[in-house]
Order: structure tokens, then sequence, then C-alpha cells
């Protein structure tokens, strides 16, 4: 059995929390984005690392943009072509880092 | 003395080299940008990684993307919204150690 979409339920309960915590539907694709500002570029980076070093453990990676203080990431599950339980547990991943920083 | 842009003859002598070897101009801005492609994620950000140290001792970052085993980068100098010499150098060293991964 491959990774499945959140249905109706699954929206309500895990996905809305986050959406009520700066994250945002993207445009006609069935995925989550968020930005995040930084300091400067080494704490972005070193944001993005701890990231990393998740995403490659969990073998769910994020599509992200990053100049200098800023990080721009989108998730979504290729598997599913949509949002699956792995981008709930990876958006929360990233928001718990991202309160590591002080800015 | 700030950062200059590039003259005529520099993007001759310069950047001309770089836009033979797959850099190509952005549209609309004096910039530049290339795709890389790797076997995962992992080289692919181990390359990032390589980058951001380089960039941070020189303070002059990238403007990328990454999604799995792809990063596109695009460089242009904030400072005199352009190409500067400093993008060329930078551009040198990203071919230098993308010829470092085998693919």
């Amino acid at each position: 059995m491959g990774v499945q979409k959140l249905n109706e339920e699954e929206r309500n309960t895990l996905l809305s929390p986050l959406l009520s915590d700066s994250w945002e539907m993207v445009q006609d694709r069935d995925a989550i984005k968020k930005n995040f500002t930084f300091k400067d570029f080494n704490e972005a980076f070193g944001f993005m690392t701890r990231i990393a070093l998740r995403a490659d453990k969990v073998d769910h990676h994020p599509e992200w943009f990053n100049v200098y203080n800023r990080v721009e990431i989108t998730l979504a599950t290729h598997e599913c072509k949509g949002l699956s339980q792995r981008d709930v547990n990876l958006a929360k991943f990233i928001d718990n880092v991202y309160a590591t920083f002080t800015n």
C-alpha cells in the first residue's frame, strides 16, 4: 500500500492547525507553503541543514527556495500527487526547528 | 568604492565562457542561472553545503531552488543590481564543485 492523500477528516484535524500557523495552500496544487525569515544567511542555511538531515532520514524532501536570510518551503508528496501525513509530519518538524531560532 | 557591474569588455572575457558552459542570462534581469542534477538529495544538498560555506565566507550568496536531486542557481549582485566579478567568481567555484560529483 502506497502513501495516501489526506482525506477530509484528516484535513480538518491535521491540516487546519498548520493553515492557522502561517502555512498556506499553494494555488492550483494540493500542496502547502510557508516563508521563513532569519537574521542572516548563516541562520537560514543552518535551519535548512537541520531540515535536510531529517528529510533524507525519512525520505521525504521539501521543495525550497533560499536567498540570503529568506527560505520559502513547499511541501507535497510526489507519490500520491498531493498532501499526505508525511507533509504534516515534516511541516511540524520544520516549525519546531524554526522555533529554536530567535529572530 | 562599491561593487561595480561588469563592463562590456569584462562581459566578453569573463561572462562569455560561463554562457558557453550552460549558464544562461535570466530574462529581464542582469543575472545568470544554471540547473544542476545529482544522483539523489544527499548529493544535491552536499553540493549546496559546499557552496553555502564559500558563499558565507565571501559574503556573496546565491538565489537557489532545490527539489530532491535538482538545484537551480541564480547569481547576481544585490549591491550593484546586476552582474559583478563576484558572480563570475562564485559561478566558477560552483562549476568546480559540481565537477567533483560524478553523475
